[in-house]
């Protein structure tokens, strides 16, 4: 996994602008996923860095699925957000890019040698069939919703002028409770047809993770995504909740005009909620971004965000 | 009660208006209410249909006290919401339909036979005197808001221009904490002056039962309301939630612009909050609509939503 | 303390003003501040006159450590919030006022005498450098965010234009889980340049407190706050909550228009979130005002609002 990296560091938009094949009304965004096993440490470096406690790997790594993203037909696994800063690695899946118009195609496949659950892909904001929705109804849902171990589906979706902003996707099979709790959840980002594309863009997934409170799989400041950006970019933070708990997304020393024309600082999301945030950074420094629920503060719902001068 | 439900079939839209006794600024918006006495189940089939958990009355029945709307004078039962999809049943209570402009007269009487606890009305969003307020303070409320079993009171409340939207209603007198357990609350959905009225409206009310998540007081589907439209009607969504907890209220294959110019398909409720959606629909299918709260799915806070052909 | 309130019971606004030394784009707004240890009492009356259950001093007194106002150079207490209806003691912090354009300089000292715990301040909605932002992270901050017993730190702040509103002020020093659990919040409001400013301004803060829910440091109704008004006053509610919990803010037989044009008579307000509210007084009574989340009302999280003819 880390020869990979450095293959393919290549840029988000960049792979999904080439994999567009252009239609009248837009584009067509194609990615290929898959379940994959995988064995998460929610403490990398083992330590709270604000309280100095520690932590050992009994406590902090588990054996998960996730998604993962791969090139054309599953063939090289890829980085699910390899130029955005932060958490690169495999917690959330791929970052799913569009604008307004276009279509997704979604290849999933379930190669989730450890557990040989069922898994399959929700997505939230876009348009679809039945047949790609995901959910698993006994009586009802069909080979979307439950996809066992060694096939595939393809969803097939439908970026509509009401879906812009930024949106969750996840597990919604028969195994959906465990798949999630387990780290099986991803954005996806819609830009307006003509929209600017920001300079930076931030994936926040706020969730709980066995004992701890986790952003993007990862718990306590040295651990959680260390964002960057410079002053005069233009910066997006995509935030959603997933799981059973409420948050209050906090970024330090900066404000936002919220849709309603109200500034804001902090903000409720609960689970599969999501918004998105923009400013022109004009702060250098080193801030907080946080979840402001005391207890999942506590429990590791915290991290870093440095601007730099231009 | 079975054979007064084919007598009373009426539309709640029709009724309402047949009640109305025009006036300069608007209708005057008449019903009859009573506290009775129900033994309530909340998983009728005994089943959660996504696990196959089976569940015993046992675990599922108990005695309650619920709103019910009756005839002028309280003389003959009707079912709240006849003609609404899903649950025609006791829980919620009537809806309660104006539009702005119209004053609305309920006539409340306690026939908490089985408890005889005191009970009363609390109404959201509408314009009153304290003596319609019906919120139990000692040495401030009167009989409005303590209401003994045998006993009536009259709200005299205004839809004012401030007050379209939905709300909810509830008990607030002394048994509150036990009365809004047990299911008694309800909506008011008032419609702007000159608004066009939907082709279906639903009712969900989301609130705890015991050890289960429920709408409109039953859990899991097949026993939550199914609610029902065709393709190209005008369908709305009064969305509520009563009790401790904060819910996320989400419908599968449909987004919704919220009043602040947002796309959504997911959005917080908390206690006492409410709103409403609207869409012209387009997407025949059997959908999922839940809370997203994981662990309140889990506990039966689920629903299916079928779209026919037009 | 008691000699004091008779010698200090200065207008807040007028306070702000006599402090303020004008600069070209506004005013510069200074206080001083200081964490001091006191003896704090939620339920003063030893009851709750809802359900009349009473409540002994070993369940509601506790030694903690809160913001209080000063004069220049910390040289004499003043009372938090003088003129405002309601709760005129030590929880909140001061309400520190200000017009967007102005600039606030905030000097803050650690009188903790009893627990001698570091403190700081850290504040949301303005504009500030890293310097003042109050916040601990073990690498990255300073003096400003870990201020020890007998020390004292220079917090300069700006309210710019996306500024306005009202917003959370509390610590976040290494002390920050006890000394929020004790009550170490207060607010910032801040008025548009030329925008009128209210007859009436209430500050509301949720928070729990040990085993319950307080207003303002307050369990229950004759405790928490009593807010007065005349008809015909612009009344201003300033709302937050702090701590692990999410609350609906409402008020009885009133509603407001929503940023979003929305009406409304509840509010989801989450841990740091913020919102200030409006309206024209005109339905005298004695009207509850209290978070709709079941469980806290019954903790003591309701108040009571008299308004009376002009």
């Amino acid at each position: 996994m880390r020869r990979l990296a450095t293959i393919v560091a290549i840029c988000a938009w960049g792979a999904a602008a080439a994999a567009a094949a252009p239609v009248a009304s837009g584009a067509v965004r194609e990615y290929w996923v898959a379940a994959v096993p995988t064995t998460w440490n929610m403490i990398p470096n083992g330590r709270d860095a604000i309280t100095g406690t520690t932590y050992d790997t009994a406590q902090s790594v588990f054996p998960t699925v996730v998604y993962r993203r791969y090139t054309r037909g599953w063939k090289h696994p890829l980085f699910n957000n390899p130029t955005q800063g932060g958490n690169q690695d495999l917690i959330p899946g791929p970052l799913l890019q569009a604008r307004t118009g276009d279509r997704y195609v979604i290849h999933f496949k379930n190669r989730d040698s450890a557990f040989r659950r069922p898994h399959s892909m929700h997505f939230h904001g876009v348009h679809y069939k039945p047949s790609s929705d995901g959910a698993y109804v006994p009586g009802f849902s069909g080979g979307d919703a439950d996809v066992k171990y060694g096939k595939t589906w393809t969803y097939r979706l439908t970026a509509g002028r009401d879906s812009r902003g930024v949106w969750p996707y996840h597990d919604h099979s028969p195994s959906m409770d465990d798949s999630i709790a387990g780290g099986m959840y991803g954005m996806l980002s819609i830009l307006g047809r003509h929209e600017a594309a920001p300079d930076r863009e931030f994936v926040v997934v706020f969730a709980e993770m066995g004992a701890f409170q986790t952003i993007d799989g990862r718990a306590f400041v040295g651990n959680t995504p260390v964002f960057t950006s410079k002053v005069g970019q233009l910066v997006q933070w995509d935030v959603m909740a997933m799981g059973s708990e409420h948050h209050t997304f906090h970024v330090h020393g900066h404000r936002w005009i919220a849709p309603d024309g109200t500034p804001r600082d902090t903000q409720t999301v609960g689970p599969a909620e999501s918004f998105r945030i923009r400013w022109r950074e004009e702060d250098p420094g080193t801030w907080l971004y946080h979840c402001h629920v005391e207890q999942h503060m506590m429990q590791g719902m915290i991290g870093t965000y440095h601007v730099t001068r231009a």
